[in-house]
């Protein structure tokens, strides 16, 4: 896109030279037509001072959009350089989940500084969300919706839209609650629309109202809301009262960020949420040493089971050169079912219970990926590496166990691993792969010694 | 949740239960509580017959909503079972973009009937965008929005709204286009909300509309729009001219997919868009061999190494011992970075032009990691595996130069893999592991041959 090129490229330039020649009129005018999530993307490419010029000249709501979506480092330099009256201005025009976002961002101090500058209400309702636990459906909800009771009337429901809908995340979703707040139904505003002006609420709302509790895992709040494409999801307490709502962007935040974790995980790193780039050599390698200590030594098994059989490699040496072969191949068959499993897993198409199907299905997808490899390893090992008949024939037999071993060890350890609680993903491919290659090697020997006169003895 | 376990394990008893005892009205308010994509999923459950019942207790429209969800056999077994008069019902309720996504399952015979009992201006937008190249903003893009002029004035617009709105899937943002369909501004229905009734279309809408082109890769859609936190985009022709609109739910669904697809190639499986217990053994088998074969003959290549190096194990039989824990820690090392870079350039939060950063970036976490891993590889050496501090020391060199290359190679293939329009993820874990296990094993011996006084000669 030409378009995010000029973003990175000349437009950090270009406001620069505005600034510097303070044609400010024009600087208002060219950030103007740009979108909040542009202008946080520019900013980030100045100076902290120019970005704190910048922000003057922004209209006030937009600074705020701005603000949010600037990287911490930049909010934490803006916040220094903030008077508290500035602070108090832009707080106030941030949504709640826009405020603990940036609290959980920021050191004490700051935090501090944040809450000092915060209305009460806003303080109280920021305190409640701050209160539940990390990953869980209350912690990345909204407490702005807009509320209705069953008696208004669908010309009501406008006024109060109107009234108090302006400080809204959503106004789409409209949420009916007794008195107490207990949640009893939900009418659109496409409802609204098509309704009749004199209609009562109550008689015209959607009674059957899925929600989530607010210690719901956050994961399972992204798959409710994929699965039934709602721009909002409500969260209610333990006692059935409306707490907040989850909106349809912060879902789609929660989906693509545990998509992200899912990967780093099968790759044997540490998940963290920063992008690459912003994050430093040092973090980057706390994240990724831990796992590769771990496959180290558990690679000593595998040595341990190739310096156990050195006398069978001595007597019959072309053994050696199909070792790479079996391993990788037990290692890559592994994976694909294990990653397979993890990511049907996180996605909910697949449940603890199906384990017997799985089982069963990577048997039979196992049994014809053996016997296609068998088959392509035997003329490979016969015609290329030039074995005898024997040599090939352990090799074949060899391939085909491997596989059969690595799709079941690699489907069934996920699924064991959410049964106990673990995390599945962090069962995945670089684990099984250490696990496979030592069965690879076992089997490798067995078979060698079964079928090959030169080790009988 | 126990609402999901229910769904699956309990309601499809009860309705078939009361199928049988012919319950209807009963069964109308069972249903009644359900959402589409609930009735679908217990659909799934049921004999075909069962279904069709099912279907003519249903509200038209739910009807329509819950065959949308409903898998592409079933589908097809039941418009199989459908009259004419029935299947055209059923048509006239669905969105364009869903009879496209329908079409596109469905075998040739079906699609005719379909187009056959479809009306003629939905037919020719289904046309239109059929004809978009697969994965283009053109092909999962609906032509149903609302469109406003200029002139209206927001009393005229909700009129309008009201009057069209019924029959598209989103009226909460209005596109304003020219009489020539040239889009030239878009307002909300909140920013509709909170206008005076008086107020001019032209003089309220926002004019710095971002679109994408009708050609544009879905995948850059699904970005943009998380970007924005867009409720819908607007596709526009070459000519400028608006032709459709993506909606965030299928904007979403495209983010899940790509992420889906990446674990999959990462994972060396060719892409598959069907959930895993919904696709055949045999179909999985095809998914999987292809990149299984294609490694195992790679895998020729390391094998030759280890062969061609017979001599050296003979000569310090210790050597074969690390064998594993190189090529693994190698392996492992090269799929950290290359799996980090494939999501950068999936998420757009690294582009080619970084290349140079990602270079430096690797190279410093190369150091610290192959220094931790020297380390920490020299006293296993010595302390677990009782080596002599020449062999130690050979390990120490290689697993560090090992890591070092690990980590270029990683970062470096899928950035030079997009460079040249390969898939980035295609060239990840597997393939690089088997170069990098060549790699490692070239260094291992190298390194054995200058330092060891036994391979000296």
């Amino acid at each position: 896109m030409n378009f995010e090129e000029m973003l990175r490229e000349e437009l950090p330039g270009k406001i620069r030279e505005l600034l510097e020649e303070r044609k400010f009129h024009e600087l208002q005018e060219t950030l103007s037509v740009l979108e909040p999530q542009d202008i946080a993307l520019v900013s980030e490419r100045l100076e902290e001072r120019d970005v704190l010029l910048l922000f003057r000249l922004l209209p006030r709501e937009t600074a705020s959009k701005v603000f949010v979506e600037m990287s911490p480092e930049l909010q934490e330099a803006l916040i220094g350089m903030f008077s508290d009256a500035k602070l108090r201005e832009v707080l106030a025009e941030l949504y709640i989940d826009d405020t603990v976002d940036l609290i959980e961002e920021m050191p004490a101090g700051v935090v501090k500084r944040i809450l000092r500058n915060t209305d009460g209400e806003s303080r109280a309702a920021i305190n409640e969300i701050l209160c539940y636990p990390k990953d869980s459906a209350g912690s990345i909800m909204t407490t702005e919706y807009v509320r209705l009771d069953r008696d208004l009337t669908v010309a009501d429901a406008f006024a109060r839209i109107r009234r108090v809908g302006v400080d809204k995340e959503t106004v789409y979703t409209c949420y009916v609650t007794e008195s107490d707040r207990r949640l009893i139904g939900l009418v659109t505003v496409k409802e609204l629309l098509f309704a009749d002006a004199e209609a009562v609420i109550g008689d015209i709302m959607t009674t059957n109202v899925i929600y989530v509790d607010t210690h719901e895992d956050k994961e399972v709040v992204a798959q409710v809301m994929g699965k039934y494409d709602f721009l909002a999801l409500p969260v209610v307490d333990r006692g059935g009262r409306l707490v907040g709502i989850v909106t349809y962007d912060d879902a789609a935040d929660v989906m693509r960020d545990e998509a992200t974790e899912d990967i780093q995980k099968m790759a044997a790193i540490v998940p963290s949420e920063k992008p690459y780039l912003k994050t430093g050599v040092f973090e980057t390698w706390r994240k990724r040493i831990p796992w590769l200590l771990v496959l180290l030594v558990s690679a000593t098994f595998t040595g341990r089971i190739l310096g156990h059989y050195e006398s069978a490699l001595g007597a019959v040496p072309l053994l050696t050169v199909f070792i790479p072969m079996l391993m990788d191949t037990g290692g890559n068959a592994g994976s694909q079912a294990s990653v397979t499993v993890i990511r049907g897993l996180s996605l909910g198409e697949l449940q603890l219970r199906d384990v017997l199907r799985v089982v069963w299905k990577e048997f039979r997808v196992a049994l014809l990926c053996g016997l296609s490899l068998a088959s392509v390893g035997l003329l490979k090992a016969l015609f290329i590496d030039r074995a005898d008949l024997r040599t090939a024939a352990v090799v074949c037999v060899t391939l085909a166990l491997t596989v059969l071993l690595a799709k079941l060890v690699g489907s069934t350890l996920p699924l064991l691993a959410k049964r106990v609680g673990f995390d599945p993903a962090v069962m995945a491919s670089p684990f099984i792969t250490t696990i496979v290659d030592a069965l690879s090697l076992l089997v490798y020997f067995a078979v060698a010694s079964a079928l090959l006169p030169a080790l009988a003895g």
